[in-house]
């Protein structure tokens, strides 16, 4: 009953902000609903007989599970789920050898099993593989395996069998909740953030070559000495995006069901091509360096320059076209055309015939020949994927 | 008494193991270490007296803020305690509230007010400023908030603050293990591992140029078809080191008393450092694109290649110098020679000169110019580091 009095303004905050204050917004108030959800635990007095002081488990779980994204949530609570259980069961069995040995042999082997494990465990942590998806696992593992151990000293041997399964139970019903708030009320998917990201770095790459090639353009014809650069810099952040690509993806693993590929989602391939698209914003980067650094040698020779500029355009431009289509046909999951192959291989001829022709455009060329290849690279890429 | 027995294997290891599994070792051994260190409390009958069940959070607080490097757990640690401190005031705060006005009325009181506290905290969790440092505090504060709060309705006024200052000890017991562990046995420090790494990568991008000089030396003078490519795979991973150098130089936020600069150790200007030295190996990477695209122009016009032959190389060399001597002066901490400088102003001469005599070696030089501009750059920042 307590969340429904701020619906209404939620609705007008959609409106009012923008697409991604939104989602933060979402965000938020689905973790408020499910903490009140949870609470009533304790609120309600049939409940609370049953749960008993268990229920703090249950919020635990729920703050410290929900996550942005559907996938990270479904994650973090499948793996602090199987971390319980096993958890449990190893310090249940150790709990109980522990117990008939007795005296004073059994704080040793008490204390012996809990350096132990929390030795192998944590060392299993750093395994690069295991970091990446089981990380939150490994260490609710090692958490209750020795609050299971240790707690058995001051309990008798039924009762750790009880302990284990009443809080098992608590963090099942805050991974509940924590799930169908997450799932039923607007969900919010990693692999949807994957796609849309990957699709608008197409753009903002086309966006920016082209504006490389303007500033060419204007600065050999019209001798401007306004530096480019504005249009470097969505460039240089592209440059980063690789872990947080890497965890996108590994977020979306946990969506199986989503998108119409079924259960074969190809995260691997949207890596690849997030590879393909950084490596294409470095080479652009590096072209706007010669852009700047070459002030110097246009001035010796302005003219000779400006006689290759036709074909650079033309093959700039074409460029542009392609990666735009490609945007344009991933965002819609749909195959592209044949006809963009078709266009890169007559662009690679025209690029052979400027260069055999006349060497002394040779920088712009050299580097337009490495945008194209990579742009069939990509297009390679594209078509693995649909 | 648990954990001496295993100390003669890990000197042993430490001999045998290169030195990452080495620090890898250590950090488990000390996560066992202190693991076994809290389970005290459970076993000696007089620490449990004192403190009883609520021993369970000085575990819990064990296993979930030790980190790899002394920073991290320091972060982490402070960041739990004072997410403590805060929830638990603000929550003894809404408690006594909600005591006050009693029956029904109570729990729509507590209810609305984990709802609002968890949706206000969550949402202050997504600002990207308060994400990077107190992500993990915020979490705890909402946690501690939310448990202290909801307990309070099961528990009279005087017993909610027993509580919350019963479980504020047990992890100030809790983190205080961490930290003399985490301190006093084999630190391994977060500025140390950022310092290595930047230092490391001045050597591999010396490298990785030199390489690419060579190759390009050989692909002229003897014609070989050899593909360059093993060398830039390095390039291709420092592209991508952002986010890890800015997790690191967080943590090293933590230890502020490390290294000779004391209180104000300059970790912008390692991130600078690492920006540029990231901008540089995209050049390298497009240099080396542009040697392999570049088969065909060689094949129509190898001869005037070769005639500007020797000053090409006689700057890609001093540059290569002037890196690995800008390595080493970090690596010593020292004020790097003044004659770097003058070297790079004399190779940009050099190049201006190549660049009118010629046109035809365009491509190498002028990346080469560019590759100069940024050791120009590179040095202008480790002037302000020293």
């Amino acid at each position: 009953k307590t969340f429904k009095f701020s619906l209404p303004p939620v609705s007008s905050l959609l409106r009012e902000n923008k697409m991604k204050d939104a989602k933060k917004i979402i965000h938020s108030i689905k973790v408020g609903i499910s903490l009140a959800l949870i609470s009533l635990l304790y609120l309600l007095d049939p409940l609370y007989e049953q749960v008993g002081e268990n229920a703090i488990w249950a919020i635990m779980t729920v703050v410290v599970t929900f996550e942005f994204s559907a996938g990270a949530t479904l994650g973090k609570g499948l793996n602090r789920g199987m971390g319980t259980i096993l958890g449990g069961g190893l310090g249940c069995i150790a709990a109980v050898l522990a117990q008939n040995i007795g005296g004073v042999g059994n704080s040793i082997i008490i204390g012996a099993s809990v350096f132990i494990f929390g030795t192998i465990g944590t060392y299993f942590r750093l395994f690069p593989s295991v970091k990446k998806r089981y990380d939150y696992g490994v260490m609710i593992l090692i958490l209750t395996f020795s609050l299971i151990v240790v707690s058995g000293v001051r309990t008798e041997d039924q009762k750790v069998w009880e302990i284990a399964v009443e809080r098992l139970l608590t963090i099942v019903m805050g991974f509940v909740v924590c799930i169908c708030v997450s799932l039923l009320i607007f969900p919010l998917w990693a692999s949807d953030e994957l796609h849309d990201s990957i699709v608008s770095r197409f753009q903002h790459i086309a966006d920016s070559l082209q504006g490389c090639m303007e500033e060419y353009v204007k600065f050999v014809s019209q001798k401007e000495n306004k530096k480019p650069g504005a249009s470097f810099s969505v460039c240089k952040s592209f440059l980063d995006s690789k872990s947080k690509d890497e965890v996108l993806a590994n977020f979306a693993k946990w969506e199986p069901w989503r998108g119409k590929f079924g259960f074969f989602y190809p995260w691997e391939k949207y890596l690849k091509i997030g590879d393909v698209l950084r490596e294409l914003a470095a080479i652009i980067l590096a072209l706007g360096g010669c852009l700047q650094a070459s002030e110097t040698a246009m001035k010796v020779e302005p003219v000779s320059q400006s006689v290759q500029m036709e074909p650079c355009e033309a093959i700039g431009s074409g460029i542009v076209w392609s990666l735009r289509e490609l945007g344009e046909s991933m965002k819609q999951m749909s195959k592209c055309e044949a006809d963009i192959s078709e266009k890169l291989k007559t662009m690679r001829g025209e690029i052979n015939l400027v260069i055999s022709t006349s060497k002394i455009a040779a920088i712009d060329n050299m580097d337009a020949l490495a945008v194209a290849s990579f742009v069939f690279l990509l297009k390679k890429v594209v078509e693995k994927v649909e």
